[in-house]
Parts: structure tokens; C-alpha cells; sequence
């Protein structure tokens, strides 16, 4: 509908050369915890204008937000947070959390999900990467987590499976997930950062594919998209490190919320891809004052990774709310004696669904 | 050895470079299926000619070989290969198995093979691809089988480990298969071929990846290099189509001989990596004619993916050759029955064995 309402030739063909149906509605959520968007909005005018976009306001920040004109947006703030969660405490959407609020009131299909420190890449040719057309490509186009095909994407333009490809697992899977990459300051943690501080990622892989299944990957949240109806409640703001601050590698939400979605993603036979689209990132902070911070996530995932790989969800789990509620209990069950933070994280696991159910599937 | 016979400076920067250990000696085994190896050799001289060379004549053909001066080699040919698998008729050394002759006698640490219609590529920045020396690094850097690194290879220059990645697995594991990619024409079979006759790969994609632990690959024995001693006997000639010519896409030895590597490495606790170094790929052949025969193999792989998917090796397998006996007995006991081609697969893979024991371990 928001496509046809351009009627835009060029959104038309578009159209076509994604062989996307019509029906389809895009929907950008970014947050915002900087006050000042001017910059970012603008430099991303060219893909976000003809989509209909979402701010979320970090509940900390205090200063009125500036937004340029010339936008299908929403904005959402405290006060929109606070009506919608009520009296709950469990799921706190401060921080780079607010993004999962947006993922909460969005009515579209596909939710693609950008940081704020975050600009448009230029491809080794000097083109812009267009980060919206190439997620929902990525999206739209079949994903093969049973096979690994060392062409890369099969479904890209010149590219195929190659010779030894079973026939019967090229049709793939649905994919559900999508998450793009990163120039110039990819993102590392605090230890790495700190160690490379003027190492710079200049290298542009040419390349999209399916993450295999049962094979675990650290989804970071800077640059994503996904389909909300397929996986959406699996998108959930529930590992809050004790010391999470305002800077990237001081956050683990989006690790934990990935780890998530991988193995929901896994049970239920739907796909995950990693590679392209890739945005230009200009992270700020100092990595040598969040080291302190970080080595409490550090220290955590090495209890998370072997509860990830080893949990098993039971066969009778058919949806993504059902899955993600088997995983908080055993969350609770096998991590929560370890440290309050993970008895927290199963606590705001079972209140997302909860919250999903009555606010995100209405529509 | 090799390294320091040469006596010069250039090899004794690049042993630096690459952080080799001076006792390792890389081995190039190629196979010839076509006589004249002139353009062949010559074209990749600056790669090759520090390196021991061995070439293995397709015992079909007939014609004498052509081959330049100025490399140190061995060639061996029907009389050869008579002489070392004596009366044994279950290995068949003929077509593009003729390579595995060359990986039996190696006394090499490393061994690389590049079929014969395969020249050195070019980069997209125009420079030359040494394909020796990247998959040498492929080797002696660590493989990170156990988790996936959104950042490709965590060991190449400029890259590291994505935030969230656990601490405890960035030290990986050793690196026993490297599997490289083709510019020009990609590994595809012939039905693909068949319908994309025009299609040309053009896509230099610029990354290495581990290929997850428990995930199968369609790997190619067109441009592959392995550590001898780490896995050897799991590169098998076993599965010998009916109707196997002399195309590409008329074979499956190196797919079969694949998964099992495959399934060794994982049981084993081994790195397998796809991707650079390309090589420029020009086959020949009729892919329409071809059809008929492929269909076999086509048929095949949806019995052959299941039981390697499924197949599970016993604990107390802890050699490479240990590993081959037991899927040897799986593949006679699950597949024996469906087609004699597994039944002849089966028998072979024992007799490799044997043979690996008797000759390939013998220095």
C-alpha cells in the first residue's frame, strides 16, 4: 500500500526487481539517544523516505528531540512507554533497549532496525548501499541453514548452488532474520576495541549468506532486520547488565536477543543470514573506561554459550511465543542460580510474550 | 627444507610472513587428464616453482606428457600406480581420481591440488591471487568451528572477533582442510550448467570462513589443500559413478570424499575453511550431453545426504583412519542395499585405508 500510494515510477520497478508483492510494508525503526537526528536523518533520507519510520526516545534522555522534515514518522517517548508496559518493571526499554518498544507498536511486516551513530556505506565501487532494498532482498529471497553452499547466496544475481547441492534443500527456507555488517568501526567489544583502538574494518565482503543451522552466531542489533509476524516476540530486551551504559560494547541485550532468536529460528525451520547490507559506523565512547563494565558481559557469556548450545526445545513448541516461553524457564531453571541477572532475564522473557500477545499482534 | 635449499631472500620473507616454520614443506600435487601441460605449468611457474610438483597421469589416456622445464617434480603414471595398489581393483585411480595417487605417495606436510584447466586469477585490484600462499594461511591459522564469526576470518589482517563472541573459543582449532573458490566458471553441475550456459562467476568475495561444526559442505576437489598427516585418509576415492566421464560435472568423488572429510573433522575436533584463494576456472564439455549421466549422481545425493547427516562416529574412533572404517561399515550397512555404487564405496574406503597404512604413512 505505502508503495502504490508513491506512485512513484521508480518504487514500481523497484517493486519488481525485488519481486516483492505489493502488499508488503517496510518499517524502520530507529532509536534515538542522541537528541540531535538532523545529520542522521538526512543522510539516510534517499532509503528511509519512502518508509514509514518509528523514533523511539530513550526514556533517559532528557533533551527534545530535532528531527527534520519530510518524513512518514512516529515518534514514541516516556510517556508512550509507560502507557503501553504499565506497572511492570521487568522489561526496561532505556538505552539501546528503547529500539525493542518500536518493535513492539510496529504494525509492518518487515522491521529494519539502524543505531543512530550508524551513516550509508559507499560499495567498493563508490555507490551508495542501499541497506533497506538489500535487507528486504535479504528477506524476501529463500534462506538454506540445512546446506552449506560455498557460493555463498544462491539466490543472488550470477550466483547458484554449486555441484553437490542436494536438489531437495535448494527450494530453502523462509528467512526470518537479517542482519548487516559494519565499515569502519566494526563492531568489537570493549577488550578488542581497547587493544585496536585505531584498527578500522575497510574490508567489504561482496557476500549474503544463511548462518547454518545449530550453528550459533553473536547477532548484534546495530544493523538488522527481520519479519516481525515470523520471529518478532523472539526480538526480546531481557539481558540488562548490571553496568550497561550508553555505549555498544557495553551492552549485551542484542547477544542474548540473538542467541534467542537463533535457536527459535532453528526448531521452527526458518532462517538467519548474515553478510550484506553493510552501513558506515562512528561509534563514540572510551573503551579503555568501559573495560571495567565489559567484563561483566565477558565473564556471563561464557555460562550463556553452553546453555544456548546445549538447550533443547520440546517438540510441542509450535510458535515463537511458545518457544521463547520454554527458554526463559530454562533460563530460570539452569542459569538462575548463577547470577540475578539471568532470573531477571527469564522474568522479562515471560512478561515480553505476555506484552506481546495483548500489544504486539494486535493490530 | 625446501625453504631453506632455495637459499632466497624473497622465500625466507615470505616463510615470515606467513609465520611458517621453516621444517614445513607445502606439495602440489595436479593431475593430468589432458597431455599437453605446457600453458598449465607455466602459467602458474611463479607459484609453483619453489614448491615439490607432482603430477599423476590419468591411466586412460595415452598420449605422452607435455610438460616445461624448470620445476622439481615427480610424474607418475599406469605403471606406478600398478606397481602400489598391486591387485586391489576396488581403487580406482583413473579420471580425476588419478589426484589421489599423488596425495598417497606425498611425504609432504601440505598438499594442494588444482585441476588442469584451472590458471592462476587475478584480485579485483588486478594483482595476481597466489593461491599457494593463501591457503597455506588458511592452514597454519586457526579454523573457529564452534561458533559463527560475523566478521569472516577472525585471523586475517585488519579482522577480529565480533562482540559476543565467547572468550574461551577465540583460540580455535587446528585448520586441517582449506577449500578455495573459482572466478570465471564456478563448480556447478550440469543441470545448472545445462540452463546457465552464459553464466559466468565474477563475484570475488573477499573473506575466508570456518565452515560450522555440523554442517555439511559440497566440497570440490578443484582447488583444495589439506595437512597430510591431520586428515589424508579421509580424502578417499570411493564413489565412482556408473557412468563417470571426464567432465567436472560428470563426477562425485570429491563430494563424497568431502563429506566424509567432513564428519571426520567434526568428530575429531578439526577446522574445515571455505573461500579465498580463487583460482580462473575454463572447462570444457557439453553440458546438455552430460545431463544423463548426472542424473545418477543428482539421484544419489538425496541418499547420500540424509546418512551423513545422521551418521554418528563412535567415541572410541580417534584416528583419522579409525574414522573411515567406521563410516565405511555405516555406508555398507545403511546404504549397501539401495545401489552396488555404495556397496563399491564402502569396500574402497577400507582399501584406502589399508593402502593409507601400507604406503601414505610410510616416509
Amino acid at each position: 500500500k505505502l508503495f502504490i500510494d508513491t506512485g512513484k515510477d521508480e518504487v514500481f520497478s523497484l517493486i519488481q526487481a525485488l519481486n516483492i508483492r505489493v502488499t508488503l510494508t517496510p518499517v524502520l525503526p530507529t532509536r534515538a539517544l542522541r537528541s540531535d537526528l538532523t545529520i542522521f536523518m538526512n543522510e539516510w533520507r534517499p532509503m528511509f523516505s519512502r518508509f514509514h519510520v518509528i523514533i523511539v526516545k530513550d526514556p533517559d534522555l532528557k533533551e527534545e528531540l530535532k528531527i527534520p522534515e519530510g518524513f512518514n514518522l512516529d515518534v514514541y517517548g516516556k510517556p508512550d512507554i509507560d502507557q503501553v508496559v504499565g506497572s511492570s518493571t521487568s522489561i526496561l526499554f532505556s538505552g539501546y533497549s528503547c529500539r525493542y518498544f518500536g518493535y513492539l507498536v510496529s504494525r509492518k511486516k518487515y522491521i529494519i532496525s539502524v543505531d543512530d551513530d550508524c551513516l550509508p556505506a559507499r560499495d567498493p565501487k563508490g555507490f551508495w548501499v542501499d541497506a533497506v532494498a538489500q535487507h528486504i532482498s535479504n528477506l524476501t529471497n529463500p534462506a538454506t541453514p540445512f546446506f552449506f553452499n560455498t557460493l555463498y547466496d544462491p539466490y543472488a544475481e550470477g550466483a547458484d548452488f554449486v555441484r553437490g547441492y542436494p536438489f531437495s534443500l535448494r527450494g530453502g527456507v523462509k528467512c526470518a532474520l537479517s542482519c548487516g555488517l559494519w565499515l569502519n568501526l566494526a563492531d568489537h567489544d570493549a577488550p578488542t576495541q581497547a587493544l585496536k583502538a585505531r584498527q578500522r574494518n575497510s574490508r567489504y565482503v561482496d557476500a549474503v549468506m544463511t548462518v547454518p543451522a545449530r550453528s550459533l552466531i553473536p547477532i548484534s542489533g546495530i544493523n538488522i532486520a527481520f519479519e516481525r509476524e515470523a520471529v518478532g516476540p523472539a526480538l526480546v530486551p531481557a539481558l540488562k547488565l548490571a553496568g550497561e551504559g550508553k555505549c555498544r560494547w557495553e551492552t549485551m541485550e542484542d547477544i542474548w536477543s540473538g542467541l534467542c532468536v537463533k535457536i527459535v529460528c532453528d526448531h521452527l525451520g526458518l532462517g538467519v543470514k548474515t553478510g550484506l547490507p553493510y552501513i558506515w559506523r562512528t561509534d563514540r565512547g572510551d573503551p579503555i573506561a568501559s573495560l571495567k563494565k565489559e567484563w561483566e558481559g565477558v565473564k556471563l557469556m561464557e555460562d550463556v554459550i553452553p546453555f544456548f548450545q546445549s538447550v533443547r526445545l520440546p517438540r510441542e513448541a509450535t510458535t515463537v511465543e511458545e518457544c521463547i516461553i520454554e527458554v526463559a524457564n530454562a533460563v530460570k531453571e539452569r542459569l538462575g542460580s548463577m547470577d540475578p541477572v539471568f532470573a531477571r532475564a527469564a522474568k522479562a522473557m515471560l512478561d515480553w510474550v505476555k506484552l506481546w500477545q495483548s500489544v504486539g499482534s494486535s493490530s
